[in-house]
This record gives C-alpha cells, sequence and structure tokens, in this order.
C-alpha cells in the first residue's frame, strides 16, 4: 500500500507549481516512496471529510495505512527521516529541523504577506500602500538567508529537509527582483529545482490540474485580471 | 555544562512576557534541564557575534557545548526529545511535530499580522483599515482549533512540545475578545498556563527585564501611547 496524499485538481494559474503537496511530492521523489494522490476540487477541503484528516480544510495530507498526518513541514520531516533527508544524529536531525523552522516560520511570512497584498487581496485599498514595508521585510530576510549560505552549496554538509524546504519557499520569488539581488540564492534555488526529484514532483503536481474553477472564483480572477 | 539560551534584557512592555525566549524556557523547565541565560541589549542581536548563532538576529538561540540551534521551533523540540515532550516512536514524534507546524505556520502568522497592525505598525495609515480582514482569518484559525480540540486537555494522549508551542501562540490572545468567544481554547490555554515549568518560566524571562529602552524607541513607543 503506498502512502496517499491529497492535492487539488485546480488552482488559479498563479498558484500552479506552488500549493504545498509540491514539497511533499519532493520529499516523496527524493526518498524513492511511490505514492496516490487523492484529488480534491475546490471547496471540498473545507467539508467534513476532509477536516477529519486536516483541521484547517487545507492540503496536502499524508496516509499510511491508519497513520494521518497534516501540516507540510511536518510530512516533509516524517518522510525525510524515511531517508537520507534527515540525518540519524540527534545533532544532524535538529540542524534540518533549524532550517525547516527557518524558512515557515521566518523566510515564508512575509513572502505569504506580499502574496496577499498582490493576489488575494489585491483589490483591497491598503493593500498597494503596504507593498514597500512588505518588500522591505523580504529583502532583509533574503540577505540574511543569503549571507548565511555563503557559496556553499547547502546549508548543511548534504542536501536535507531544510534545504527541500527553504528551496520551495524562495521559489515563490523566482522571477523577482528581490530574490535577482542575491546571485547565491537564485544559483541554490536553480540548484534545488534541477534534482530529478523536484523535477518529477513538478511535472506531477502541474499534471493533476485537470479540474474546473468554480465560476464565483473563475469572475473574480477574470476582474482582477489573475485569470489567465 | 548548562545549555546557554539568550534573551533581551528590555523590550517593550506589550512584548514582555511574549518574547520566544519563553517557549525555550518553558520547554527547558518541563523536562528538568537547567540552563542559563545570556542577555542582549537592544540592537545587539544585529551585531556579528549573534548572528554567527542567529542568522536573522533574533532571539532565542541555544548553546550546548559545540552544539548550537536557531528558530525557538526547533529548540524546542531538541529539548522536548530530551524528556517526555516528544514521543520516542516515529508516529508520536510526528504528531508533536504536526502541532508544532500547526502553532507556527498556520495559527501563528495572522496572529502576528494583528500585532504588526496595531503595535509595529500602528503609525501606517494601512493598518486600521486591515484589521477586519485580519481578525476574520484569526476567528477562522480559532474555530478550527477549537474544533479540533473538541473537550480534550491536550491535542494528543499527552502534553506534548505541540501543546506547548500552540499554547505560547494562543496565550499572544490572552484577554483578547477572539479567543474568549473559544472558552474550550481559553480553558486550554489556562490548562497550560498553570504548569509549574510554565510558571517558572515566565517569571524567569520577566526577572530577566533589568535593561533600559533605547532612547529613539522609548521616544517612538511614547509617541504612539504605547509607553508604560
Amino acid at each position: 500500500m503506498n502512502p496517499v496524499i491529497t492535492a487539488y485538481d485546480w488552482v488559479p494559474d498563479f498558484a500552479k507549481g506552488q500549493v504545498r503537496d509540491l514539497r511533499v511530492r519532493w520529499a516523496l521523489e527524493e526518498v524513492g516512496q511511490p505514492y496516490d494522490v487523492r484529488y480534491l476540487s475546490q471547496g471540498e477541503q473545507k467539508r467534513p471529510e476532509h477536516r477529519s484528516l486536516q483541521p484547517y480544510g487545507q492540503v496536502p495530507t499524508y496516509e499510511e495505512g491508519d497513520f494521518t498526518l497534516f501540516e507540510s513541514g511536518a510530512i516533509v520531516l516524517h518522510i525525510a527521516g524515511k531517508g537520507d533527508l534527515l540525518p540519524a544524529d540527534p545533532a544532524g536531525r535538529a540542524h534540518a529541523t533549524e532550517w525547516a523552522f527557518a524558512a515557515l516560520n521566518t523566510v515564508e511570512p512575509p513572502i505569504m504577506d506580499q502574496a496577499i497584498a498582490t493576489l488575494f487581496e489585491i483589490d483591497k485599498p491598503w493593500s498597494k500602500p503596504r507593498l514597500p514595508a512588505i518588500e522591505q521585510r523580504i529583502a532583509e530576510r533574503l540577505a540574511e538567508t543569503a549571507d548565511r549560505l555563503g557559496t556553499r552549496d547547502w546549508y548543511r554538509a548534504a542536501f536535507s529537509a531544510g534545504d527541500l524546504l527553504m528551496i520551495a519557499v524562495l521559489r515563490i520569488l523566482e522571477g523577482d527582483p528581490l530574490l535577482a539581488a542575491h546571485p547565491t540564492l537564485e544559483t541554490y534555488v536553480a540548484r534545488g529545482t534541477a534534482r530529478p526529484a523536484f523535477q518529477r514532483a513538478l511535472a506531477a503536481q502541474m499534471a493533476g490540474f485537470t479540474g474546473q474553477a468554480p465560476p464565483a472564483m473563475q469572475a473574480w480572477l477574470e476582474k482582477q485580471g489573475l485569470a489567465a
């Protein structure tokens, strides 16, 4: 029995390749674990059946027989422990976990804030005036992230779950001048996304978008100029 | 040799009892591990000496001989593994980690957003108009967090690092009507903060604020009505 994850069958174009099941697919590909996917149409994630697996009504989830798990960070660390994405010794494990939290709790929040201001709340009058302050917070975090990486390939001796999550967060900014200001970070992202496991994970997520936009969402996206 | 953590010798009144070294102190108290504290005055956290331990110029950090660690979530999980805050089996460990990420990556971001709008960016024109949307995001997360807790004491069979971090996040809202709308969550927070280990951790953090406000920061706080 393969583990089963959940993913969406449709998201707006700007979210394609960014939905968080990608991080879990990438970890599964890195450790060579085949998996199955249960796709949800938009709205299904908020129904009680899915909330019993994911209290916050989000994807991804992870099921391995009776064992279930949510939060992509926790799922990635769990999968990492089955392969060589997480060192076996407590110190090495702690260091991979440190970069996992740095990615999700320190670097990602201002990047998600930018997404709120430029996408989800693009129609709110306060969004545009906030952007310079948000960009300044992102710039500061990126400079610090680049400083610590230096010219190394990965944050620790070998590619770990911490690098996987940091690269998954940083690549949200691919093509953004904020990331281009740090060539070593751009190279770090390119080094991660060139991994065959990442390429297979991305292709699999993209191939899963076979569903339809809910009409109200499609209308809103068109009105905001965010539809393809 | 006791492990050494870092903490601030001064923060604004609104942050006293909330600085993230509290989470680490609480975990150390739970597992019965004595520790030492190196205090930083405001500004010191951004100097190269401290950034060598914490690339983002924040507290806390954790040092145990040559082993060093940053990110309070990672430090708490590391300490938890030394006592009974983290189950020894992979499934139990994953479930405690799941709630750690839920606390820090799903529940805390909108709460920090409220803090940005009401404290750090209180003088920005966009802050007040954003509040209703932020409060709605918090309300949704709290309702989901309460639904999953139900009438249980803790999220899993025993108090874990996941509960510790979730309670540390939820108590930011103590006295806020958003939290009061969920009596079971208020009780959950009270159950956690009544633990002797929490009480010792809080008293220790409060006792450490023996420093002075930088004059420019004090002037800004007074201008915003945020000084004591």
